[in-house]
Protein backbone atom coordinates (compact mmCIF):
# COMPACT_ATOMS: atom_id res chain seq x y z
CA UNK A 1 0.00 0.00 0.00
CA UNK A 2 1.33 3.41 -0.98
CA UNK A 3 2.13 5.78 2.46
CA UNK A 4 0.02 9.11 2.22
CA UNK A 5 1.55 12.14 0.78
CA UNK A 6 4.09 13.80 2.73
CA UNK A 7 3.55 17.37 3.71
CA UNK A 8 7.14 18.44 2.17
CA UNK A 9 6.22 20.18 -1.17
CA UNK A 10 9.67 19.22 -3.88
CA UNK A 11 9.46 22.53 -6.50
CA UNK A 12 11.52 22.07 -9.71
CA UNK A 13 12.30 24.58 -12.42
CA UNK A 14 11.84 23.80 -16.04
CA UNK A 15 14.20 25.10 -18.85
CA UNK A 16 17.53 23.80 -18.28
CA UNK A 17 16.54 21.61 -15.31
CA UNK A 18 13.83 19.58 -16.84
CA UNK A 19 14.69 20.07 -19.75
CA UNK A 20 17.30 21.01 -22.77
CA UNK A 21 16.87 24.96 -23.08
CA UNK A 22 20.01 26.97 -23.18
CA UNK A 23 21.44 25.23 -25.57
CA UNK A 24 18.60 26.00 -28.05
CA UNK A 25 19.73 29.59 -27.81
CA UNK A 26 23.16 28.55 -28.02
CA UNK A 27 22.28 27.14 -31.52
CA UNK A 28 20.71 30.04 -32.43
CA UNK A 29 22.62 32.64 -31.43
CA UNK A 30 25.52 30.66 -33.87
CA UNK A 31 22.86 31.43 -36.31
CA UNK A 32 22.70 35.11 -35.46
CA UNK A 33 26.49 35.39 -35.72
CA UNK A 34 26.47 34.10 -38.72
CA UNK A 35 23.84 36.71 -40.18
CA UNK A 36 25.68 39.33 -38.94
CA UNK A 37 29.26 38.46 -39.71
CA UNK A 38 29.43 40.51 -42.60
CA UNK A 39 29.33 43.43 -40.59
CA UNK A 40 30.86 42.52 -36.94
CA UNK A 41 33.01 40.06 -35.04
CA UNK A 42 31.18 37.24 -32.85
CA UNK A 43 32.39 38.80 -29.86
CA UNK A 44 30.74 42.10 -30.58
CA UNK A 45 27.51 40.60 -31.71
CA UNK A 46 27.72 38.35 -29.14
CA UNK A 47 27.68 41.66 -26.51
CA UNK A 48 25.52 44.05 -27.87
CA UNK A 49 22.71 41.60 -28.15
CA UNK A 50 22.54 41.00 -24.69
CA UNK A 51 23.02 44.76 -23.87
CA UNK A 52 19.99 44.89 -26.03
CA UNK A 53 18.40 41.81 -24.00
CA UNK A 54 19.03 43.56 -20.18
CA UNK A 55 17.83 46.99 -21.32
CA UNK A 56 14.67 45.56 -22.47
CA UNK A 57 13.98 43.12 -20.10
CA UNK A 58 12.16 45.27 -17.39
CA UNK A 59 9.67 46.05 -20.60
CA UNK A 60 9.37 42.42 -22.40
CA UNK A 61 10.28 40.09 -19.36
CA UNK A 62 12.01 36.82 -20.32
CA UNK A 63 11.16 34.34 -23.12
CA UNK A 64 11.61 33.97 -26.86
CA UNK A 65 9.49 36.69 -28.14
CA UNK A 66 11.45 39.10 -26.40
CA UNK A 67 14.58 37.71 -27.33
CA UNK A 68 13.50 38.02 -30.91
CA UNK A 69 12.38 41.58 -30.63
CA UNK A 70 15.65 42.49 -29.13
CA UNK A 71 17.50 40.73 -31.32
CA UNK A 72 15.57 42.46 -34.40
CA UNK A 73 16.65 45.89 -32.37
CA UNK A 74 20.35 44.50 -32.25
CA UNK A 75 20.96 43.29 -35.25
CA UNK A 76 19.03 47.42 -37.20
CA UNK A 77 21.70 49.13 -34.73
CA UNK A 78 25.03 47.03 -35.61
CA UNK A 79 24.40 46.81 -39.10
CA UNK A 80 23.73 51.10 -39.02
CA UNK A 81 19.92 50.17 -40.50
CA UNK A 82 21.85 48.05 -43.84
CA UNK A 83 20.24 44.82 -42.37
CA UNK A 84 17.83 43.63 -45.41
CA UNK A 85 13.49 42.66 -44.68
CA UNK A 86 14.78 39.17 -45.96
CA UNK A 87 17.09 38.94 -43.10
CA UNK A 88 14.63 40.10 -40.39
CA UNK A 89 12.28 38.08 -41.87
CA UNK A 90 15.10 35.32 -41.04
CA UNK A 91 15.26 36.31 -37.52
CA UNK A 92 11.75 35.93 -37.10
CA UNK A 93 11.63 32.50 -38.77
CA UNK A 94 14.43 31.63 -35.93
CA UNK A 95 12.60 32.94 -33.58
CA UNK A 96 9.61 30.84 -34.41
CA UNK A 97 11.70 27.67 -34.41
CA UNK A 98 12.98 27.90 -30.91
CA UNK A 99 8.90 27.82 -29.77
CA UNK A 100 8.39 25.43 -31.82
CA UNK A 101 11.39 23.21 -30.88
CA UNK A 102 10.86 19.87 -29.61
CA UNK A 103 11.42 18.93 -25.39
CA UNK A 104 14.17 16.99 -24.81
CA UNK A 105 13.91 15.82 -21.38
CA UNK A 106 17.35 15.41 -18.85
CA UNK A 107 18.77 12.45 -18.15
CA UNK A 108 16.92 10.64 -15.95
CA UNK A 109 14.32 13.38 -15.34
CA UNK A 110 11.12 11.65 -16.11
CA UNK A 111 12.14 8.68 -13.70
CA UNK A 112 13.05 10.53 -10.74
CA UNK A 113 9.60 12.57 -11.52
CA UNK A 114 7.92 9.12 -11.43
CA UNK A 115 9.32 8.37 -8.48
CA UNK A 116 8.75 11.11 -5.95
CA UNK A 117 5.52 12.79 -7.29
CA UNK A 118 3.56 9.42 -4.82
CA UNK A 119 5.28 10.70 -1.93
CA UNK A 120 5.68 14.22 -2.18
CA UNK A 121 3.94 17.60 -3.26
CA UNK A 122 5.94 18.51 -6.57
CA UNK A 123 4.82 22.17 -7.81
CA UNK A 124 6.74 23.02 -11.14
CA UNK A 125 8.13 26.68 -10.34
CA UNK A 126 9.28 28.44 -13.80
CA UNK A 127 9.84 31.55 -14.91
CA UNK A 128 9.32 33.15 -18.83
CA UNK A 129 6.16 33.40 -21.69
CA UNK A 130 2.97 32.01 -20.57
CA UNK A 131 2.43 29.94 -23.10
CA UNK A 132 5.45 28.98 -24.33
CA UNK A 133 6.35 27.43 -20.69
CA UNK A 134 2.76 25.75 -20.81
CA UNK A 135 3.95 24.49 -24.60
CA UNK A 136 6.43 22.92 -23.18
CA UNK A 137 5.51 20.96 -19.80
CA UNK A 138 2.49 20.07 -22.13
CA UNK A 139 5.19 18.25 -24.38
CA UNK A 140 7.59 17.47 -22.07
CA UNK A 141 4.75 14.60 -20.94
CA UNK A 142 5.28 15.38 -17.15
CA UNK A 143 2.51 17.69 -16.53
CA UNK A 144 0.91 14.75 -14.41
CA UNK A 145 3.72 14.44 -11.92
CA UNK A 146 2.80 18.46 -10.77
CA UNK A 147 0.09 19.30 -8.27
CA UNK A 148 0.51 23.27 -9.33
CA UNK A 149 2.09 25.18 -12.19
CA UNK A 150 3.42 28.75 -11.12
CA UNK A 151 4.93 30.69 -14.05
CA UNK A 152 6.48 33.71 -12.80
CA UNK A 153 7.74 36.58 -14.59
CA UNK A 154 10.80 37.09 -12.28
CA UNK A 155 11.58 34.35 -9.87
CA UNK A 156 13.00 36.14 -6.33
CA UNK A 157 12.08 36.37 -3.13
CA UNK A 158 8.80 38.43 -2.92
CA UNK A 159 7.66 36.12 -6.05
CA UNK A 160 8.81 32.67 -3.80
CA UNK A 161 7.06 34.01 -0.55
CA UNK A 162 4.02 34.86 -2.38
CA UNK A 163 3.50 31.37 -3.79
CA UNK A 164 4.20 29.98 0.18
CA UNK A 165 1.38 31.84 1.03
CA UNK A 166 -1.04 30.89 -1.68
CA UNK A 167 0.07 26.91 -1.41
CA UNK A 168 0.30 27.06 2.38
CA UNK A 169 3.41 25.90 2.48
CA UNK A 170 6.20 26.17 4.95
CA UNK A 171 9.67 27.77 4.15
CA UNK A 172 11.41 24.82 6.55
CA UNK A 173 9.59 21.97 4.30
CA UNK A 174 10.18 23.31 0.94
CA UNK A 175 12.82 22.25 -0.94
CA UNK A 176 13.82 23.72 -4.76
CA UNK A 177 15.49 22.17 -7.94
CA UNK A 178 16.65 24.10 -10.00
CA UNK A 179 19.67 24.87 -12.21
CA UNK A 180 20.36 28.70 -11.38
CA UNK A 181 21.61 29.69 -7.91
CA UNK A 182 20.20 32.95 -9.08
CA UNK A 183 17.00 32.39 -9.77
CA UNK A 184 16.29 28.97 -8.04
CA UNK A 185 18.42 28.91 -5.02
CA UNK A 186 19.26 31.93 -3.38
CA UNK A 187 15.91 33.32 -2.76
CA UNK A 188 14.66 30.18 -1.37
CA UNK A 189 17.44 30.14 0.52
CA UNK A 190 16.98 33.01 2.27
CA UNK A 191 13.26 32.39 2.96
CA UNK A 192 14.51 29.04 5.08
CA UNK A 193 14.13 26.76 2.63
CA UNK A 194 16.38 24.30 0.81
CA UNK A 195 18.19 24.06 -2.38
CA UNK A 196 19.38 20.79 -5.02
CA UNK A 197 21.40 22.96 -7.35
CA UNK A 198 21.88 21.09 -10.63
CA UNK A 199 24.23 22.98 -12.79
CA UNK A 200 23.49 22.78 -16.49
CA UNK A 201 26.44 22.72 -18.66
CA UNK A 202 25.33 26.27 -19.94
CA UNK A 203 24.43 28.89 -17.75
CA UNK A 204 22.76 32.22 -19.71
CA UNK A 205 25.09 34.90 -18.74
CA UNK A 206 22.07 36.78 -17.11
CA UNK A 207 21.76 33.89 -14.39
CA UNK A 208 24.84 34.14 -12.75
CA UNK A 209 26.24 34.83 -9.69
CA UNK A 210 29.86 35.18 -8.63
CA UNK A 211 29.95 32.31 -5.78
CA UNK A 212 28.62 29.21 -4.80
CA UNK A 213 26.25 30.66 -1.61
CA UNK A 214 26.75 28.74 1.85
CA UNK A 215 23.94 26.70 3.96
CA UNK A 216 24.69 23.55 5.41
CA UNK A 217 22.44 21.19 5.38
CA UNK A 218 20.20 22.83 3.18
CA UNK A 219 22.53 23.38 0.26
CA UNK A 220 22.87 20.51 -2.13
CA UNK A 221 24.73 20.18 -5.44
CA UNK A 222 24.04 17.45 -8.02
CA UNK A 223 25.41 15.96 -11.04
CA UNK A 224 21.50 15.30 -12.23
CA UNK A 225 17.96 14.48 -11.08
CA UNK A 226 19.05 10.86 -10.15
CA UNK A 227 20.57 12.01 -7.07
CA UNK A 228 17.07 13.76 -5.64
CA UNK A 229 15.36 11.16 -3.73
CA UNK A 230 18.85 10.57 -1.73
CA UNK A 231 18.92 13.84 -0.97
CA UNK A 232 15.23 13.80 -0.23
CA UNK A 233 16.13 10.63 2.03
CA UNK A 234 19.25 12.97 3.40
CA UNK A 235 17.06 15.86 4.54
CA UNK A 236 14.75 12.94 6.23
CA UNK A 237 11.78 13.95 3.98
CA UNK A 238 11.15 10.09 3.10
CA UNK B 1 -19.19 46.23 11.84
CA UNK B 2 -18.47 45.09 8.89
CA UNK B 3 -20.27 41.42 8.00
CA UNK B 4 -18.39 38.67 7.29
CA UNK B 5 -16.85 38.24 3.95
CA UNK B 6 -19.21 35.64 1.85
CA UNK B 7 -18.76 32.78 0.24
CA UNK B 8 -19.43 33.89 -3.44
CA UNK B 9 -16.80 34.51 -5.66
CA UNK B 10 -16.68 37.71 -8.47
CA UNK B 11 -14.24 37.09 -11.32
CA UNK B 12 -12.92 40.67 -13.30
CA UNK B 13 -11.23 40.57 -16.66
CA UNK B 14 -8.82 43.65 -16.71
CA UNK B 15 -8.37 44.82 -20.14
CA UNK B 16 -11.65 46.58 -21.51
CA UNK B 17 -13.35 45.66 -18.36
CA UNK B 18 -10.85 48.23 -15.71
CA UNK B 19 -8.71 49.43 -18.29
CA UNK B 20 -8.48 50.90 -21.56
CA UNK B 21 -7.06 48.61 -23.64
CA UNK B 22 -7.96 48.24 -27.48
CA UNK B 23 -8.56 52.18 -27.80
CA UNK B 24 -4.40 51.72 -27.34
CA UNK B 25 -4.58 48.88 -30.00
CA UNK B 26 -7.36 50.95 -31.97
CA UNK B 27 -4.42 53.65 -31.96
CA UNK B 28 -1.69 51.71 -33.17
CA UNK B 29 -3.16 49.92 -35.95
CA UNK B 30 -4.00 53.72 -37.31
CA UNK B 31 -0.53 54.30 -37.58
CA UNK B 32 0.58 51.30 -38.48
CA UNK B 33 -2.09 52.13 -41.53
CA UNK B 34 -0.33 55.01 -41.78
CA UNK B 35 3.32 53.70 -42.11
CA UNK B 36 2.09 51.32 -44.89
CA UNK B 37 -0.06 53.89 -46.79
CA UNK B 38 1.94 53.69 -49.77
CA UNK B 39 2.10 50.17 -50.50
CA UNK B 40 -1.67 49.68 -49.71
CA UNK B 41 -5.32 50.96 -48.68
CA UNK B 42 -6.27 50.61 -44.87
CA UNK B 43 -8.95 47.94 -45.18
CA UNK B 44 -6.08 45.48 -46.74
CA UNK B 45 -3.61 46.44 -44.48
CA UNK B 46 -6.32 45.49 -41.72
CA UNK B 47 -6.99 42.15 -43.21
CA UNK B 48 -3.48 40.93 -43.61
CA UNK B 49 -2.65 41.76 -40.05
CA UNK B 50 -5.58 40.15 -38.51
CA UNK B 51 -4.46 37.07 -40.37
CA UNK B 52 -0.98 37.00 -39.53
CA UNK B 53 -2.26 37.71 -35.89
CA UNK B 54 -4.79 34.85 -36.08
CA UNK B 55 -1.48 32.27 -37.91
CA UNK B 56 0.48 33.04 -35.06
CA UNK B 57 -1.63 32.69 -32.41
CA UNK B 58 -1.14 29.30 -31.25
CA UNK B 59 2.91 29.99 -31.16
CA UNK B 60 2.88 33.60 -29.45
CA UNK B 61 -0.34 33.90 -27.55
CA UNK B 62 -1.97 37.23 -27.05
CA UNK B 63 -0.11 40.44 -26.02
CA UNK B 64 1.88 43.18 -27.53
CA UNK B 65 5.08 41.28 -28.15
CA UNK B 66 3.21 38.59 -30.11
CA UNK B 67 1.09 41.70 -31.83
CA UNK B 68 4.61 43.53 -32.13
CA UNK B 69 6.13 40.11 -34.43
CA UNK B 70 3.34 39.87 -35.94
CA UNK B 71 2.90 43.31 -37.13
CA UNK B 72 6.62 43.11 -38.16
CA UNK B 73 5.78 40.06 -40.63
CA UNK B 74 3.04 41.81 -42.12
CA UNK B 75 4.73 44.77 -43.14
CA UNK B 76 7.40 42.79 -44.76
CA UNK B 77 5.14 40.76 -46.97
CA UNK B 78 2.52 43.98 -47.93
CA UNK B 79 6.00 45.71 -48.54
CA UNK B 80 7.46 43.14 -50.52
CA UNK B 81 10.70 43.21 -48.53
CA UNK B 82 10.75 47.00 -49.35
CA UNK B 83 10.27 48.08 -45.59
CA UNK B 84 13.53 50.02 -44.72
CA UNK B 85 14.94 48.92 -41.34
CA UNK B 86 14.63 52.20 -40.02
CA UNK B 87 10.16 51.47 -40.34
CA UNK B 88 10.70 48.72 -38.64
CA UNK B 89 12.45 50.21 -35.93
CA UNK B 90 9.66 52.14 -35.59
CA UNK B 91 7.25 49.52 -35.39
CA UNK B 92 9.32 48.05 -32.86
CA UNK B 93 8.94 51.46 -30.92
CA UNK B 94 4.96 51.15 -31.43
CA UNK B 95 5.34 48.15 -29.49
CA UNK B 96 7.44 49.52 -26.34
CA UNK B 97 4.88 52.50 -26.25
CA UNK B 98 2.01 49.98 -26.13
CA UNK B 99 3.80 48.05 -23.02
CA UNK B 100 4.71 51.53 -21.54
CA UNK B 101 1.36 53.44 -21.95
CA UNK B 102 -0.35 54.79 -18.84
CA UNK B 103 -2.80 52.90 -17.27
CA UNK B 104 -6.63 54.45 -17.57
CA UNK B 105 -9.40 53.27 -15.78
CA UNK B 106 -12.72 52.63 -17.28
CA UNK B 107 -15.80 55.12 -15.12
CA UNK B 108 -16.97 54.01 -11.35
CA UNK B 109 -13.80 50.88 -11.18
CA UNK B 110 -11.88 52.44 -8.30
CA UNK B 111 -15.16 52.77 -6.18
CA UNK B 112 -16.80 49.48 -7.35
CA UNK B 113 -14.04 47.59 -6.33
CA UNK B 114 -13.56 49.21 -3.23
CA UNK B 115 -17.15 48.59 -2.67
CA UNK B 116 -17.79 44.87 -2.91
CA UNK B 117 -13.74 43.84 -1.90
CA UNK B 118 -14.46 43.55 1.75
CA UNK B 119 -17.67 41.53 1.51
CA UNK B 120 -16.50 38.99 -1.38
CA UNK B 121 -13.62 36.74 -2.36
CA UNK B 122 -12.72 39.03 -5.63
CA UNK B 123 -10.24 37.68 -8.49
CA UNK B 124 -8.61 38.94 -11.43
CA UNK B 125 -8.82 36.37 -14.13
CA UNK B 126 -7.25 37.70 -17.54
CA UNK B 127 -5.51 36.34 -20.48
CA UNK B 128 -2.63 37.83 -21.80
CA UNK B 129 1.55 38.39 -21.58
CA UNK B 130 2.61 37.78 -18.32
CA UNK B 131 4.89 40.83 -17.48
CA UNK B 132 2.04 42.99 -19.56
CA UNK B 133 -0.68 41.84 -16.93
CA UNK B 134 1.56 42.26 -13.97
CA UNK B 135 2.74 45.49 -14.46
CA UNK B 136 -0.61 46.77 -15.89
CA UNK B 137 -2.31 45.99 -12.58
CA UNK B 138 0.78 47.17 -10.28
CA UNK B 139 -0.06 50.93 -12.56
CA UNK B 140 -3.95 50.24 -12.15
CA UNK B 141 -3.65 50.95 -8.28
CA UNK B 142 -6.35 48.47 -7.92
CA UNK B 143 -3.89 45.47 -6.62
CA UNK B 144 -5.11 45.46 -3.22
CA UNK B 145 -8.51 44.76 -4.18
CA UNK B 146 -8.02 40.99 -5.39
CA UNK B 147 -7.61 38.21 -3.21
CA UNK B 148 -5.74 36.70 -6.27
CA UNK B 149 -4.66 36.99 -9.61
CA UNK B 150 -4.76 34.38 -12.87
CA UNK B 151 -3.11 35.10 -15.94
CA UNK B 152 -4.26 32.79 -18.13
CA UNK B 153 -2.93 31.82 -21.65
CA UNK B 154 -6.13 31.52 -22.90
CA UNK B 155 -9.99 31.91 -21.46
CA UNK B 156 -12.06 28.99 -22.06
CA UNK B 157 -14.05 26.48 -20.03
CA UNK B 158 -11.27 24.15 -18.90
CA UNK B 159 -8.73 27.13 -17.92
CA UNK B 160 -11.88 28.28 -15.60
CA UNK B 161 -12.79 25.12 -14.39
CA UNK B 162 -8.67 24.97 -13.43
CA UNK B 163 -9.25 27.76 -11.40
CA UNK B 164 -12.48 26.82 -9.86
CA UNK B 165 -10.55 23.64 -8.87
CA UNK B 166 -7.86 25.18 -7.35
CA UNK B 167 -9.65 28.56 -5.71
CA UNK B 168 -12.56 25.53 -3.97
CA UNK B 169 -14.82 27.79 -6.24
CA UNK B 170 -18.38 26.52 -6.84
CA UNK B 171 -19.85 27.70 -10.12
CA UNK B 172 -22.98 28.30 -8.50
CA UNK B 173 -21.71 30.71 -6.31
CA UNK B 174 -19.15 32.29 -8.87
CA UNK B 175 -19.70 35.80 -10.79
CA UNK B 176 -17.49 36.84 -13.85
CA UNK B 177 -17.40 39.81 -15.45
CA UNK B 178 -15.97 41.33 -18.41
CA UNK B 179 -16.30 42.77 -22.00
CA UNK B 180 -15.95 39.84 -23.67
CA UNK B 181 -18.84 37.49 -24.84
CA UNK B 182 -16.26 34.48 -25.83
CA UNK B 183 -13.56 34.33 -22.98
CA UNK B 184 -15.41 36.06 -20.00
CA UNK B 185 -19.37 34.88 -20.18
CA UNK B 186 -20.08 31.73 -22.60
CA UNK B 187 -17.05 29.33 -21.20
CA UNK B 188 -18.53 30.83 -17.28
CA UNK B 189 -22.81 29.86 -18.05
CA UNK B 190 -21.33 26.69 -19.33
CA UNK B 191 -19.75 25.62 -16.57
CA UNK B 192 -22.84 26.92 -14.21
CA UNK B 193 -21.83 30.33 -13.22
CA UNK B 194 -22.99 33.33 -14.01
CA UNK B 195 -22.12 36.49 -16.28
CA UNK B 196 -21.95 40.04 -15.69
CA UNK B 197 -21.39 41.28 -19.88
CA UNK B 198 -20.24 44.72 -19.81
CA UNK B 199 -19.44 46.00 -23.53
CA UNK B 200 -16.53 48.67 -24.40
CA UNK B 201 -17.04 50.30 -27.60
CA UNK B 202 -14.39 48.44 -29.25
CA UNK B 203 -14.19 44.59 -29.38
CA UNK B 204 -11.12 42.77 -30.92
CA UNK B 205 -12.06 40.84 -34.20
CA UNK B 206 -11.09 37.48 -32.41
CA UNK B 207 -13.51 38.43 -29.61
CA UNK B 208 -16.77 38.52 -31.11
CA UNK B 209 -19.03 36.37 -31.52
CA UNK B 210 -22.26 36.42 -33.48
CA UNK B 211 -25.15 36.56 -31.06
CA UNK B 212 -25.81 37.34 -27.09
CA UNK B 213 -26.53 34.04 -25.00
CA UNK B 214 -29.40 33.04 -23.56
CA UNK B 215 -28.95 32.39 -19.53
CA UNK B 216 -32.23 33.83 -17.62
CA UNK B 217 -31.15 34.76 -14.49
CA UNK B 218 -27.58 34.29 -14.49
CA UNK B 219 -26.96 36.69 -17.30
CA UNK B 220 -26.73 40.23 -16.62
CA UNK B 221 -25.68 43.30 -19.44
CA UNK B 222 -24.19 46.26 -17.56
CA UNK B 223 -23.06 49.73 -18.76
CA UNK B 224 -20.58 50.53 -16.93
CA UNK B 225 -19.23 48.75 -13.37
CA UNK B 226 -21.03 50.74 -11.37
CA UNK B 227 -24.14 48.90 -11.89
CA UNK B 228 -22.50 45.71 -10.55
CA UNK B 229 -23.29 45.79 -6.52
CA UNK B 230 -27.19 45.81 -7.74
CA UNK B 231 -26.75 42.90 -9.87
CA UNK B 232 -25.16 41.22 -7.30
CA UNK B 233 -27.78 42.26 -4.83
CA UNK B 234 -29.95 40.44 -7.46
CA UNK B 235 -28.09 37.51 -6.94
CA UNK B 236 -29.26 37.62 -3.62
CA UNK B 237 -25.14 37.54 -2.67
CA UNK B 238 -25.28 40.99 -0.37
Amino acid sequence: MAAPPSDFVIGFDADDTLWHNETIFEQTHGRYRALLARYHDAATVDRTLFATEMRNLELYGYGVKGFTLSAIETAIQLTAGKISADEIQQLIALGREMLAHPVVLLDGVAETLAELSPRHRLLLITKGDLRDQERKLAKSGLASHFRDVAILSEKNEATYADIFRRQAITAARFLMVGNSLKSDILPVLALGGAGAYVPYHLTWAAERVPEMPQAHGRLFQLKTLRELPAVVAKLGWS
